[in-house]
């Protein structure tokens, strides 16, 4: 009977994930694994001091290129503290913003394959630097994040117990947690 | 002459950056380095979906907290591809943004430091990644990108054969730059 009844919804969503549309992606991906090639862009201006502007604008994936509705566009600075304006977030905060953002998603959308409803989610994040390594004070303190924490308080259709089981769905499947807590290679090179 | 010329200009400004303001910090880390511990903060709401909400407030630093003018609020989805409604970049889209930001950030205040100056600069970046792994279809394929190439323009008062040694700043300096190709320690942690 459930089955039925699920078969005539047009929409079969759990956390706001169409998960009909998820196994359908999963199934098309083990039969093409080439689709899940994607490619993410960016395009940076400087504007002054600390001030640059990022947009957003188009990707790669399922073989060909796809436009966002409308371009991202994202303001960066410093605050006066570090010598900027304070126009905008810091590189380093829009590090911790991708990093909530995709832990949260990662978390969501592994539930909702689970079939775990989720009512509510939050989290707070803390990350720690040495600025004596940006300065170029001394070479043996890293110019990154020496830690970072987060912190996830959820409410779930599960019981207590299983809940630190559905939010280390985030930590496993994540793109940025692993791009974090993975050396991977970044290279910077002039363009004419 | 030059000397007593720049004594009276209240602001001795290379490329935007207040460079007796930068020699003054640096010198206050070399006498104080606790000054130079930062934490930096965010919180993140979930809204539905792949949609979600980071907030960033204040962060921590010579020694006390300090707040932003004003809170920065970056929203977070998923493209229809990939079963969001496009409300905002995706995870790893910040993720560029941030590298983007950073890199250039770094070049503008370490090229300053140097007295060079800087007439324009903007940069593109491209990100690979397998959603194979996110899908969680293969455990050998990482979950993140798997390199990131960042190309920058740049006109800067210097010969063009020392461009390529200004733009290294970036990846020499950058925090974002260290932390996506450095393992950083991520913790994420359930709270009550």
């Amino acid at each position: 009977m459930e089955q039925a009844t699920k078969k005539t919804e047009p929409r079969n969503s759990v956390n706001g994930v169409n998960v009909d549309d998820l196994f359908g992606t999963i199934d098309a991906v083990k039969k093409t694994p080439v689709i899940a090639k994607f490619k993410f862009r960016a395009e940076n201006q400087w504007i002054d001091g600390g001030h640059n502007r990022t947009t957003i604008k188009h990707f790669y994936g399922t073989q060909q290129d796809h436009k966002h509705k409308e371009p991202f566009v994202l303001d960066a600075d410093e605050p006066p503290l570090l010598l900027g304006r304070d126009l905008g977030p810091n590189p380093v905060e829009y590090v911790l913003t991708a990093l909530a953002a995709c832990v949260t998603t990662s978390i969501v959308y592994h539930a909702a394959a689970k079939g775990v409803a989720i009512r509510s989610m939050e989290s707070r994040l803390e990350g720690d630097i040495d600025l004596q390594g940006f300065l170029g004070i001394r070479n043996d303190v890293p110019r990154g994040f020496k830690d970072i924490r987060m912190f996830v308080k959820i409410d779930a259709d599960a019981p207590p117990e299983k809940l630190d089981e559905i939010i280390q769905l985030g930590p496993t499947y994540s793109p940025v947690f692993d791009t974090i807590t993975r050396a991977v290679p970044v290279s910077v090179k002039l363009e004419n």
